[in-house]
């Protein structure tokens, strides 16, 4: 039987590194489980060809934390592997009854934020706490990449629709939903995968493909066979000679809306079909581009004055293809023993952290526009706007979950909000996000010990 | 309620592009719907930073053959999109009882090939053939991509075991399951992800996180604790300094099996670590190293003598993050018409396609080494092995699926066999892959048509 490596609700709990496990029975064994530790999830890099990171996945980490939990035959695995040898039984008997139970705090889905900023906060008991690492990671690293992604493709477009186009090159078919959501957080007007425009509420976008062009012995025919059926359509135009292909389009005697570039010289071509359609008297007819697009290339195509009206970008999108991952660390920083709270840090080189449960307050200027963050303990009174709102008490939601309306209206009030350098294709120099005096102070005196 | 964007097996038919089922109305509305036609799966280049790519992902795609089906809501939801405001109310109906009736040939899985050979080739309705395209091209992208990118690394270790630590790096949870699965079909003896252990039966592999360290006020403590749940525990050094870690861990006394160095200069750090046990007289302990690993980093290790005895790799691995996609296309080759069966072919810049259903023939000479491949047309009989073989027929498989193991030794005998200097980290002279005249001539007659 074919298997579909498709994960599963009703068995989430495994979804994890083994270590995760070893060290849950460690905590178990030693009287530690129950302890309550706080992690941080956090990006160590901004990436050099980004200038920010934009928050997203939180919906689907909460998704995994309200569900957490280990079915029977994993259970029964973990059990039968040597590793788990001397494990207490009762630890394998807790795992049945594990469920999520603690505090989470993070970023609104949409925030802008930068290095080693918390986006998410977990406090739990520490085995539970520690369990959860993996999966936490996982999502929140590939939507906040796409996400971070899609910002500056959707800026570098100048207003002009963006839509996403890459589920086909998406890390499976997961990731192309995951992608989806993420782009169109970030601004995308919409995206091809069906089921995820039907899942999202967004809009869902296609033209045509290659293979309708190539099942007709004519070109034309093809054309007018589609727009029959598609009166609004976007006719595929590239398949042959994609000049050739805009004057069949307009005598294939059929309505259609709009025309897809998808190979070729985009500046090229894009005027010379704009002017064959203008020549027909078609000015409302919309060109769409696509094929291997990405920021630059939008920017540079806008910059010449290419006639384009809308883009569909794909493979650099949703691979985020110039950097495909990020620096997320999910780190203890804080601890309730039994001699009081402890702070937790790291020295390892070049992977130093700092302690204790942190808020990050964003600092704005007389203008509205933010002019620093600054990184502080939770107990602290910084002034700025502290960024980590409550999201999770003891298990449950504190309040409903952002719509992705709501997500991506607060991209764009901050990005109005940001430096404008920051919203360039090219690096500039780091937005300011300071570490606070006291925490500093702490990370010297825990490093010390 | 959160959403989790898991793929439903109930459900698949939606996740595709929104392109192909328009085009799949257009078809039955133009009653080509049931024309049988096929469409053949390859990568267009193999990338600059590899010399072969490995054949991955067929067990998923065939999954999803198996139970292609549209729910109706689904179904309820496309009848509601504008754009299918003129589609023939049958074709809704059709949608409810769509299923693959098709055949499938395919190479098997773990098999080496290049630019330009099909790695699926589908014969099935043309509207059928159609919707599967986006779900067949992201599912054997993303496992023939991390496969191809774990044979580096796996080759570049010289038989000293690699790990997949990828999972939370991944792009998302369900890619690190394909990436796990990947890796391991390509070599990597075993992953970090239980569930991926579980379900592929192969070696869950975990030490420790620096969590476990930071839990603990002492460092050997932590050990210790650990080391006496786990007597063969892998225990992880470099949370303060490595170094030290080490004389912790040998003065912990409790037993352990290795090491785990995961930063900083690894390099002189195995060496001092190796000196350092091995003067206490553990010259059993095994030393893991990890930490942003690559097929470079580790060939500089073994090359300059690094005593490391096995390597866990993440981010690079499951990422492929020097090229995290192929040039996969999925593309109409041959259609049934009245008329008898036609070759199709595109045109496009640089998006040249042959026509008419392909084999790839291999040839190998006297010592047994691979030697070449030709491209010919499935009634051409040409020397040399054919590797596309026969998976599915009218939609049911032909014969069982390669078991995981088997797919594995496939890519071991491969590499045997294959010119030696591809299996080197440098880019060399292409294999030698060329198209059968007779593809050659039938392409010229049907591009001047």
């Amino acid at each position: 039987m074919a298997q579909s490596l498709f994960p599963d609700e009703r068995r989430l709990g495994l979804l994890t590194d083994l270590y995760e496990l070893t060290m849950a029975v460690g905590y178990f064994a030693h009287g530690l489980a129950g302890q309550r530790a706080t992690f941080e999830l956090w990006m160590r890099r901004v990436p050099t060809c980004r200038n920010y990171l934009i928050a997203a996945g939180l919906e689907q980490a909460i998704h995994y934390l309200q569900r957490l939990n280990f079915a029977d035959d994993q259970i029964a695995y973990l059990r039968g592997l040597p590793a788990f040898a001397h494990a207490p039984p009762e630890w394998f008997e807790r795992l049945r009854t594990l469920r999520f139970d603690g505090d989470v705090w993070a970023l609104p889905e949409g925030t802008v934020f930068f290095a080693g900023e918390p986006v998410l906060r977990v406090t739990a008991p520490l085995m539970t706490a520690q369990i959860v690492e993996t999966y936490l990671i996982a999502t929140m690293t590939v939507q906040t990449l796409v996400a971070s992604k899609a910002a500056r493709v959707v800026t570098a477009a100048q207003g002009r629709p963006v839509v996403d186009f890459g589920s086909r090159r998406a890390h499976g078919p997961q990731a192309g939903l995951l992608a989806a959501r993420a782009a169109c957080l970030a601004g995308c007007v919409g995206t091809s995968n069906a089921e995820a425009a039907r899942l999202l509420g967004v809009a869902a976008v296609g033209t045509q493909a290659h293979a309708w062009i190539m099942a007709f012995d004519d070109e034309t025919e093809a054309f007018r066979r589609f727009a029959q059926v598609f009166p609004n359509a976007t006719l595929l135009v590239d398949t042959y000679d994609t000049l050739h292909g805009v004057r069949k389009a307009l005598a294939c005697g059929a309505p259609f809306a709009g025309i897809r570039l998808d190979s070729g010289d985009l500046l090229e071509l894009s005027r010379g079909a704009r002017a064959i359609l203008d020549q027909a008297g078609r000015r409302d007819v919309q060109i769409v581009a696509s094929g291997d697009l990405n920021e630059y290339k939008i920017a540079d195509l806008l910059a010449a004055g290419a006639p384009i009206d809308s883009f569909g970008v794909g493979t650099e999108l949703v691979t985020s293809r110039d950097e495909p991952t990020l620096s997320t660390v999910y780190k203890l920083v804080e601890q309730e023993t039994p001699a009081g709270v402890a702070g937790r840090l790291k020295l390892a080189a070049e992977k130093k952290t700092y302690p204790f449960a942190k808020q990050v307050f964003r600092q704005t200027g007389p203008d509205g526009r933010f002019t620093g963050d600054v990184i502080g303990r939770v107990t602290e009174s910084l002034p700025g706007e502290p960024l980590l709102v409550p999201v999770m008490k003891h298990g449950e939601l504190v309040r409903p979950l952002d719509s992705l309306e709501a997500c991506r209206e607060r991209v764009k009030q901050q990005w109005q909000r940001l430096p404008p350098g920051l919203l360039g294709l090219d690096q500039v120099s780091p937005y300011p996000v300071a570490i606070s005096p006291l925490l500093e102070e702490e990370a010297r005196r825990l490093g010390k010990s």
